[in-house]
């Protein structure tokens, strides 16, 4: 992984009808988010999930690369006729899809000559110039394209993946968070709140969000940065509204 | 519920820096994506998730509410002041933002006057001309701006709203779908796959989906189409493939 910068952040492009159709509930952001927040001090800034649609794809993969650090796919690299991811992508960069020989002969030598045919030759096919992101648990490569990282939509697959992704990411600067959780409700601190999300708006992101637990209402207030400095000051300004209030607090 | 056109696609807007930062999974995508598709005739064509931030969620709501017959909007219309869903929305349409009264009557009947402090009336304020969409699990409604349909981000409080959003859909055709689980590898099948794909372009979708299941690998074949006719003939093609491959089906 290379030297730190600022602040890098990314956008997730997950590709898939299933996912669309409700037909599958999506796991891998959750993932994604979490490991590029507290392997990289990379931040999410925005997911979009597309239909098996070349046009669609180019179109996000062009507007998504442009504005973002990097662009994680996920899905739509297998062997059948609706993985169209590697082909879209080569259409966006306007560059050939073509047999990776690296990634040809790690498909080759997985399957073995006999068993090598049409459906699992394509997962070779990818846009040229991309350098190959190993999977350990299936053979088939994800890859990256200038700033666009494939990876399969399977989470068990896409899990043991991605440590390889980290030598081609720029790390940023570590993400902070904290969690206090409030035997309150959110209106009875919005005010106070938004007075320090002000002050401190720069810095620190606070989000409030409600939770029922142990049969009673709270509220979680989440605060991040990547200064630990600020991030202990809002921390310090939130707890004097707990006194204030005298709101109890959750402690886990 | 109006009277049934073709085709009438939604998108959905989810608003929430927690489900970026993968401190929280979403849940709305797999509720509203199968309630649209199975009560309304209506496919989700796009989902995006984007921060709480005022200049990004305008841009979302003007793109998609023009590309798209509907956006569900979730998340960010509760009390604190990182709820922007609303006066967002209001910036987009380029209307007021201001106390809707039926709305403002609802909620100050719900807390009681002197509970109905300035965060709880935050939640009275909506684009001018909004329509509301009832709450009958905590009261704060929802409401319908033009063509954009704003539900809470608690999976239990939207999904105990959803049929209050009926009055204001129109109903497309119903979509069919069927699965046939097989014992064989993608790449077994993708050639033939693609084959029928091709054949049925307009009419089907057909997408494949490896699964584990009691140790053996398979895949899941889900043909999806408005036309139950086509449906059938597509399934009977595949029924063929499965019959010359000798592939074993797992009835479930």
């Amino acid at each position: 992984m290379k030297k730190k910068i600022k602040k890098i952040n990314a956008s997730i492009l997950i590709i898939g009808n299933e996912i669309l159709s409700g037909r599958t509930q999506d796991k891998n952001v959750v993932f994604l988010s979490n490991w590029l927040n507290s392997s990289c001090g990379i931040i999410v800034k925005e997911v979009r999930v597309v239909p098996d649609d070349e046009k669609t794809i180019v179109e996000n993969i062009l507007f998504l690369s442009k504005k973002f650090n990097y662009v994680f796919t996920t899905g739509g690299i297998g062997p059948t006729h609706d993985d169209i991811t590697a082909k879209s992508i080569s259409k966006a960069f306007k560059v050939k899809y073509e047999y990776h020989e690296e990634a040809y002969a790690i498909l080759e030598k997985y399957y073995g000559k006999k068993k090598f045919n049409d459906g699992r030759k394509k997962m070779a096919k990818m846009p040229k110039g991309s350098k190959l992101i190993y999977n350990p648990s299936s053979a088939a490569p994800g890859f990256i394209t200038k700033n666009v990282l494939s990876l399969p939509g399977v989470p068990s697959i896409l899990n043991s993946m991605i440590e390889n992704c980290k030598r081609y990411l720029v790390k940023g600067l570590k993400i902070h968070s904290k969690t206090i959780n409030l035997f309150t409700v959110e209106s009875n601190i919005s005010k106070q709140l938004s007075l320090i999300q002000k002050k401190y708006k720069k810095f620190v992101d606070i989000g409030s969000y409600p939770f029922f637990r142990l049969g009673k209402i709270g509220v979680a207030v989440v605060t991040r940065s990547t200064s630990l400095k600020k991030l202990k000051e809002v921390n310090a300004d939130l707890m004097k509204v707990v006194k204030i209030k005298k709101i109890k607090i959750l402690r886990l």
